[in-house]
């Protein structure tokens, strides 16, 4: 199939999903008692893969009919996330295919499951990685429900009444509803929907990890990199240091709020920089990095959280962590109550991605310009 | 040279050091005041390495003058570590040879610089694996003085005013002030000796990284993890757990405090016991461990703190680090205050180190055993 005729199949498809749901004209305030009998069955349509690295093709699925805790919502925005390409190209193992991907959605509540109490059709919310958890396990109550064994994922994931999870590429979406999070008003849907993903990743972090007049560094300058800074220096770091390996992004790292760029190329430029922060968010994943140099960017006791999975195993030397007691740190996503934490502190500091919309109808050319490291600095898909 | 020469010659050296100081003979209560004039030359001797892995041979060295904030300690007993043996055998990088190896160290104070205010002559003290610091720097002030990029190592080092650093394998040594502890009356000098580096590796990061109720597991049931059972007991967990490959230590184990010991053969074991710790304590240090496995044991926000250099880079997966948002962190031995509070607890709780106790004059003996593994739990040596 060629793009030009993917395109015209996707208007198509655009088209049926702005006739059935046109996002602006559900009024906020119409509230559906819970006790509505919601709708059983709907048809989803969306942009699937059908085998590994597939151009995405229009593709129409029976969502399962809508849980007593479900709530359906009609999807007006989805960025775009380098997880949707590790899991098209089975970066990360199989794949299940056809898979629909996308985790960084905004939309409108269309329906509600009898059961559901804080949410109302016509509410904006959003959905991110994460669309399920047990609830109940100890990691849950304590709330971490981001690393319940139970948890799943929005896409290429099941439910645990056995229906599989598909994403955000698509008209519609029906998830519990204890992962579909309110926006808060000030935050446009287009900008809150990479907040969903790349932002709660990076900002579970550093609050969990924050120390006062924290000197914080960033790796890599990108998707989740570019809200990092802004979220730490509203945070109130002492220092933001925008950490790369060209010198490209200087001048967008400045206007983000980084204190200072540092370009890291050589064994000096580590060497001139050595513990120098306490907290460092590594969104870069590559298993090839020097990660022992990076190591030697933290002061004592510093953290290196890495939120990005590499594709292989990685090589390290304990010395750089116990000669300075460094840790390094792992981090997923982020619980529900960081989610909504995050959403509000975004609103109000004002951290806002920097996007480039597209309409959903040009999905391939989305995740072909991702493949080349081609985006300032997030794709969002709109309907 | 064979070995009874070696006996015999060192014989002749133990015998010199009794005559020179026999440490029952130093009365505790002889203070000598801050003013007087120290001794400023001294001849010191010891058990020295002359290349890489070579038996050990008397040696004496011309000690530098005594500094203003120095103390020359008779050596009484000196526990031999892992340590030791690594830095005899060049597994950590290059060794400065003739090395005199041993920071286990206690002994009483034989001499004090004119600015030594808190020791005495005759007080009973212990040197750790550190000997200095500069005592200035922001990591030494807010007492992380352990890594400060300054410090001393105990021997295989270098003082800031250019004499070598020459370790407790001997019949004295001369070191800063501030790196000399004194042993709380409870504790026997045989029993004090391990604590300074064995106990205190593992104490310092249990106190740094413990929660309440802490599940703790401790890796490797050797010199360290046999105080690090005893410590995680009192401190009060409600799991030690002791993780070993083989089941030959379970009674052991049990005795020193474990309530529980898991051998750890195969992925069913791993399995068995995923998720299962908060804290674990890693006494080993093989790279060619199978890390990853011995991450799953920890339960979400977990920590495995390595204390041990493997001799190589080691290989690993950050999935297990960040779907359950563990961290692998570096500890160093203990900072000065660590030491201290260490000391008193250890006396106060009753943590002794199961020892083996040899003449110094046995060190080739004790160096070979341990090479072999053949140690039930430290060998301490005894003047």
């Amino acid at each position: 199939m060629t793009v030009s005729q993917t395109k015209e199949t996707v208007t198509t498809v655009a088209a049926k999903t702005a006739k059935t749901a046109p996002p602006a004209a559900v009024p906020t305030m119409a509230v559906q008692p819970a006790t509505t009998t919601p709708p059983q069955t709907r048809k989803i349509t969306g942009y699937a893969a059908k085998s590994r690295s597939a151009t995405l093709v229009p593709w129409t699925y029976d969502a399962a009919p809508l849980g007593s805790d479900d709530v359906e919502i009609e999807i007006s925005h989805c960025g775009v996330c380098h997880s949707d390409l590790h899991t098209l190209d089975e970066g990360w193992g199989p794949t299940t295919f056809p898979v629909i991907v996308g985790h960084e959605i905004v939309g409108r509540i269309s329906a509600v499951g009898p059961h559901v109490k804080h949410l109302s059709v016509g509410d904006r919310v959003g959905v991110g990685a994460q669309c399920g958890a047990c609830l109940n396990c100890q990691r849950c109550v304590r709330g971490r429900d981001n690393v319940c064994p139970k948890g799943v994922f929005t896409y290429n994931a099941t439910h645990p009444e056995g229906h599989a999870a598909y994403g955000g590429y698509a008209d519609a979406v029906r998830v519990p509803s204890a992962y579909a999070f309110k926006i808060p008003e000030s935050l446009p849907s287009d900008m809150a929907a990479p907040l969903l993903c790349a932002g709660i990743t990076v900002f579970a972090p550093l609050k969990k990890h924050w120390i006062p007049n924290a000197r914080v560094g960033v790796v890599g300058i990108g998707g989740l990199g570019h809200l990092a800074i802004q979220f730490a220096r509203a945070l109130g770091a002492s220092e933001v240091v925008a950490l790369s390996k060209s010198d490209r992004k200087r001048k967008d790292a400045t206007t983000l709020g980084a204190t200072r760029f540092v370009t890291l190329k050589s064994a000096e430029d580590f060497k001139a920089n050595a513990d120098s922060l306490d907290l460092i968010v590594c969104t870069a994943s590559s298993h090839e990095m020097d990660w022992d140099s990076y190591f030697t960017l933290l002061d004592a006791g510093g953290k290196f959280v890495v939120v990005g999975i590499p594709e292989a195993p990685i090589s390290l030397s304990l010395d750089k962590l116990i000669f300075a007691e460094r840790s390094l740190v792992g981090s997923l996503i982020g619980a529900r109550g960081d989610i909504v934490e995050m959403l509000e502190f975004a609103a109000k500091h004002n951290v806002r991605p920097w996007i480039e919309k597209m309409p959903m109808t040009d999905v391939n050319t989305a995740i072909a310009r991702l493949r080349k490291g081609d985006v300032s600095y997030r794709f969002v898909l709109e309907n």
